[in-house]
C-alpha cells in the first residue's frame, strides 16, 4: 500500500471524483455524483470526444482536462472513475493504481483475461481500493435476497434461478465490440450467482439462439440464452436472457435452499391496478433503465464514497474478473456443446463473442 | 333441554339431514349435504313446490315428504335444514325446537323481529343446537383475518372494512321480497363485523343510492349503500356495497389495530398472470356465487355435523338476530338521516325496506 | 391579471425560487428544489427563525433575506413557496398576489375561512397562478386512479374508499395549532376523494375516537376517524384514518363504478419475498414520510415549474379551500353527531378542533 | 376401430369406470369418479392385494372383481382406469385395447420403452380413446399459461421456465421403483415443456445433486435437479426440481415470447395477509397434494367423461411416451455430462434410474 492511499481523506467533505469516459453510461453517473449523492462530487472530467467532456462539464460544474492522465493526477480528484470504452479500462485502472487513489470501475473489466490480470497485479501492488459497476448488487430486492440467504434463512442454497431480459437489444454497432450477451449481458447475472451464493462457479453449461433480431446473429452474437451453473458449494443456477422483453426490464432472482425460498420481483412504474370484467390489469414494467435502476445507482456511489473513506468495497476486482471466466466458459460450452469446467479458461483466454 | 336431545347420534355414521325449501339455495345445499361432505348425508326433503322436492329428491337420493311436519319427525332425521323462503323460517324453526332436533337455519332469520324473538324463545327452552348460514365466516380468507384479530396479532381493533359487491342484482321480483339491500345483503356484513371484531354494534349510519337499476329504486330498495357501525368496544366499522360489480364477487375484510393490520383478499379465477407492452393483466374474479364460495359452504357443514354431535355452535341462533337489529337501525339512519342507536330498535321493529 | 404575471420567465432557464419558511417541509421543499429538480432552483429563503433560514441557506446556497416581504421582492425570485406556519399563510399569499408571482402554497391554506377568502379575492384580482400542496396528486399510484376514472375506465363513479394512516402521531404541541386531524391529515383525503371523482361533497359524516394516544384527546384532537362523504354526482366517499399503523406509511384509494374498480395500493421497501414453512413474507412499508412520497414531490415542482411558465394550475386556489370547507363540516358532524351539509359551513366559520 | 368402440355410450347417463389398482392414486380417482364429478361413477375394482379393493368397493359402492380381466370385461364397465404400480401399466393397456374399451392411465406409462412401443401398437389397431393422467395439464393456472401462448399473445415462444418442488420426497421404498426423479417427477414437467411450447424436444442437458436426503443418493437417484430442453421450433425450457421445499407445493409455468410473457403462480391456502412492523406476512402454500391439485382432477375426469363420448383425448398416449424418451435422454445426460439428443435414446432403452 503507498503512501498516498494513506492519507485521509477530508473529514466531513464529499468525496472529489475524476471520471473519465462521458458515454451514455458516464453521463448517468455524472449526474448521479453531482446532483444525487451527498456524499460524492464531480470535480474532473475527461473523454477522447472533446465536446462529450464539455458537455459534461457545463452541466455539472466540473472542469474539463486534456488527458485522462491529467485528471487520475489532479489534486482535487479523491478517487478515479473509469467509465470509458471497455478496451480502455484496464490501462487507466493500472494507471489510477500507480498513482494510488481509489478506482470505481465499470463493467465488464476487460474482454482480455491477461490484462486483467496485469492490471490485478497492479492493484494489488499498490494496495488501492477498487469498486467494480455491479450495480444490481445494491437494488434493494436482490440485495433482500443475498441478504436472507447470507442470514440463513433459506438454509443451504440448492437451486438459485435468474431471469434477465432487457426491454430492447442495444445497436449493432455496440453489439460487435461487446464481447458478446454474456460479457455485456449476462455478465451481471454471473455476478449475482456468486452474489447470492457466496460461491465460485466450477462448471457452465450453455446453449442459446438468435430470435430476436438475425442482426444479431450475424454479429456473432446470441440474443437469447439458457445457462446452468454448478458452483463449488454444490449450488444449481439457471440463468435465463432476452435482449428484448416487450413488457419491460425484467430481472428477477430467487434462491431456493433446505430451508424456504426467496425471491426479488419486478417494481411496476405504479402500485395500483385495474379491475374490469376481463380482469385484473397493473401498469407496466419500467422500459428505462434508468428509471429501473436509480436505486441501486445511488446506493453504489453512497457505498463507493465509504470505500474510499477505508470500508472494505464489496465488488473487488477479483469479483469484477470472475464472472469474466464465467463468460468465458460460457462461450466455449455453446461452441462446443457441452458443459465447461471454468478451470478450463486460462489465463491467455480472450473473449471473442 | 328435552331428552330427545341428548339422544347420542349414531357414532361414526354421518348426520342425516332433512332439508326443508328445495330453491336455489336449497338445491346448492343439498348437493353438498350429498355428494361433499362425507359427514353429512339427505334423507329428507320437502318443498311447497313439489316438483322442486321430487327433482331433488331424484338427483341426491332422499325421500320426499308431504309437509314440513313429516320431514322434521322423520326417524332418519337427525337434524332439520331450514332453506325454504324467509318468511316460513322462524314457524319451522319453532316446530323444530318442539321437536327437539338440531336446526340449520338459513339467513335472514326472518324479516319481522318480534317473530324472531318468539321463536328464539322456543329455542332456549328445548334447548336445541342452532346454526344460522352465515356461510362467509368459514371462508379460509375472512376466517384468517377473524384468527388473527383474536389472536391478539393486531392488537386493539380501531377499524375495520368490508367490501362486499355481487357480480349482479338478484330478479326485481326476488328484491321485493327480500327485506332489502341491508337484511339481504349486507347482513352478511353486519355478521362480519361482529365476527371479526367479537363486539356488539351500538350505533349505526348508513346512507346509499340508486345507480345500478332504477327498478331498484322503484321496488323501495337501494342498490349502493355504505354504512358505519361503532362497536361496544369503540371499534369503528365500514361497508361498502353494490349490487352490480362488473369484475365479478368482490368481498374483502381488512381490520386494522394498535398492532397491525389484517385483511382477506379476492381469489382471481386462476392464479396466473400475462405481461405485455400495456402491463400486467390476471385472470377475472369469480362471476359464480358457488365458484366464490364453496369451500365455506363445505366447512359449514363439516361444522355443522360437529354441532349437531355437540360442539358448540360458532353461529347462534342470537347470532342471527343481531344483524337483523343491525339492518333495522341501517333503514331507519337512512330514513332520518342520521346515525341511530342500536337500542333505539324495539322489539316491534319491521323490516320493510 | 397584472402586468408583472405576464413578463416571460427566463426561457431555458430554471424557475427561482424564494422559500418563506424553513421548517420541516420547507428544508424539503428546499432540497428538492435545489438539488432534484432541474426546472427549479432555490435563490432566497426567510425564516422568523433565522438561525433556520441560515441553514437552509448554507446547505443549499441561497440568499437569506430579513423579511418575507424582501423575499417576495427580490428581482431574482420568479415565484414564492410559502411553507411558513398555518397561520401566516394567507397574509403572505397576499403579499405575493400583490407581488404579482406565482405562489405555491402548504397546506391547509388557513384555518380561518374568512381570511382565506380575502386572500383568494385578491389572488383572483391579481391573477397570479397559485398551486396548493396536496403533493398526493402527484404520487403516480393515485395518479393511475384518478386518470382511468378520468378516461371513464370505471364508467361513473358509485364508490370511493380511502385509507390513510400514518406511522406515528406527530408531537402534541403540533396537534395543538394544526387544526386537528381533518385540517392535518384528512384533508389530504378530501383533496383526493374530489380529484378522483372530480365533483364538489355535499355533506359529511364524521365519527372517530381516540385510541392512539390519550393525550390526543386531552388536546381536543381525535387520532382515529372514519368519514362518509357525498358528492355532488351521487358518489360516495368512505375515509379512514388513523394517525399511528404499526406497519408504516398506508395510504390507498380507491374508486369503484358501474364499470369496474380501480384502486392505488402501497409500495413496499422491496419488491420481494421469502417462503417458509410458515408462509410468505414480504419487506414492510416505508416508516419515513420523504421515502414514501419522494416522487410525488419531484414531480410537484416539476409541474409547478410548468405552471410558472403558464400551464394551468392543477391544484388551485379553490381546491385548497374546499377540502378545509370538508374539515369543517366534519367537526360539526362530530361535535353533532349528524351529517352536516357543507353548505351549512359559512365563510364565518374558523376551524377550532 | 373396431365394433365395440363405436358402441354409443349410454346418452345422459354417467360413464362407468373400472378401477384397477387401489393403491394412493387408485384411492384419489375412486373417491372423485365417485363423489366429485358427475359425469363418471365408478361400478368396479380390482387390486392385487384385495382387501384395498375391498377397502374402496365398501366407500365407494363398486363391485370388486377377482380379476383386471373381469373388470375390462364387465357389463358395466365402459372404460378402464389403469391406477396399478408401473410395471403393469402396458400389460393392462394392451389387454383394454383388445378388449376395445376406452382407456385412462396414469403416468408414467412404463419405465420400459419397448413395453411401451408395443402396447402402444395395440392401442393404435384397436382405435381406442387412451387419456394419461398428466393431470396438470388441467390446473386453471397451468391452462392459462398455455392457452395465452396458443392464442399467439405471447409471440413466438422463446424461453419457457418449470419450477416443480414438492413438499417431501416420496419413501425410499417407492423410489426404488420409480425410476428416478426425471420418470417420476420431472415427467410432469417434460410434459408441460410440449404442452405449453406445443413442440417436441429435442435435446435435453440435465444435471442434479443429493441435497435433500443420502438415502435417496444410495438409491441411486437425485432429489435436486436442473434440466435444460431445446424443442423443435427453437424454444429452450429451463426445469428445477427438489423434492423437498419447505413451504409446501411450488409449482410454476412460465413462457416468455417476442410478444410477452405468461405465468402460473402458486395458490396459497388463503387469500388473505397481515403486516406488521415487521412487514406483510401471507399463508402458507398447500403441502397436501390433493389440496394442491384436486381442481386439476376434476377437469381430468370431466375431460375422460367427454374423451369416452367421443371428443378426442387432449392427452394421447403418444404425449404418454414422449416424456418418457425426455427423462431416458435426461439419464443419459447426468450420466455422461452432456447435451443428449432425443433421438439418441433408441426404442431398446430401459429407464433405470
Amino acid at each position: 500500500m503507498t503512501e498516498s492511499t494513506m492519507e485521509p481523506v477530508r473529514i466531513g467533505e464529499p468525496v472529489r471524483i475524476g471520471l473519465l469516459g462521458c458515454g451514455r453510461i458516464g453521463k448517468l453517473h455524472a449526474e448521479l455524483i453531482s446532483t444525487r449523492v451527498a456524499e460524492v462530487e464531480l470535480t474532473a472530467v475527461y473523454d477522447v470526444y472533446d465536446p462529450a467532456a464539455q458537455g459534461v462539464a457545463g452541466d455539472f460544474g466540473a472542469r474539463v482536462y486534456g488527458s485522462a492522465s491529467e485528471v487520475i493526477a489532479a489534486d482535487d480528484v479523491d478517487a478515479v472513475a473509469i467509465c470509458s470504452s471497455t478496451d480502455t479500462h484496464m490501462d487507466l485502472l493500472t494507471e489510477v493504481a500507480q498513482a494510488g487513489k481509489p478506482a470505481f470501475v465499470e463493467k465488464p473489466l476487460s474482454l482480455d483475461l491477461p490484462e486483467v490480470d496485469r492490471a490485478l497485479a497492479e492493484v494489488e501492488s499498490a494496495g488501492i481500493q477498487v469498486q467494480v459497476g455491479f450495480n444490481r448488487r445494491f437494488d434493494p430486492a436482490h440485495r433482500y435476497v443475498r441478504d436472507r440467504v447470507a442470514a440463513g434463512d433459506i438454509g443451504d442454497v440448492h437451486l438459485v434461478r435468474i431471469t434477465s431480459r432487457d426491454p430492447a437489444p442495444p445497436p449493432i454497432d455496440y453489439i460487435k465490440v461487446s464481447g458478446g450477451i454474456f460479457a455485456d449481458m449476462t455478465i451481471h447475472d454471473f455476478d449475482m450467482a456468486r452474489f447470492v451464493t457466496d460461491s465460485e462457479v466450477t462448471e457452465v453449461y450453455a446453449t442459446g439462439a438468435v430470435r430476436v433480431d438475425p442482426a444479431i446473429g450475424e454479429a456473432g452474437d446470441l440474443d437469447t440464452a439458457a445457462i446452468t451453473l454448478t458452483h463449488a458449494n454444490g449450488a444449481i443456477t439457471q440463468i435465463d436472457n432476452s435482449r428484448q422483453a416487450a413488457y419491460g426490464y425484467d430481472q428477477r432472482v430467487e434462491a431456493f435452499g433446505s430451508g424456504g425460498m426467496v425471491a426479488s420481483h419486478n417494481p411496476h412504474t405504479a402500485t395500483a391496478s385495474y379491475m374490469g370484467d376481463a380482469g385484473l390489469q397493473a401498469p407496466p414494467l419500467p422500459h428505462f433503465f434508468i428509471e429501473r435502476y436509480i436505486p441501486s445507482y445511488l446506493a453504489e456511489w453512497e457505498t463507493f464514497a465509504s470505500v474510499v473513506r477505508g470500508a472494505p468495497s464489496p465488488v473487488t476486482a477479483n469479483d469484477g474478473r470472475a464472472p469474466l471466466v464465467i463468460g468465458l466458459a460460457a462461450w466455449k460450452s455453446v461452441r462446443e456443446n457441452r458443459p465447461v469446467r471454468t478451470e478450463e479458461i486460462v489465463a491467455e483466454e480472450i473473449v471473442t463473442g
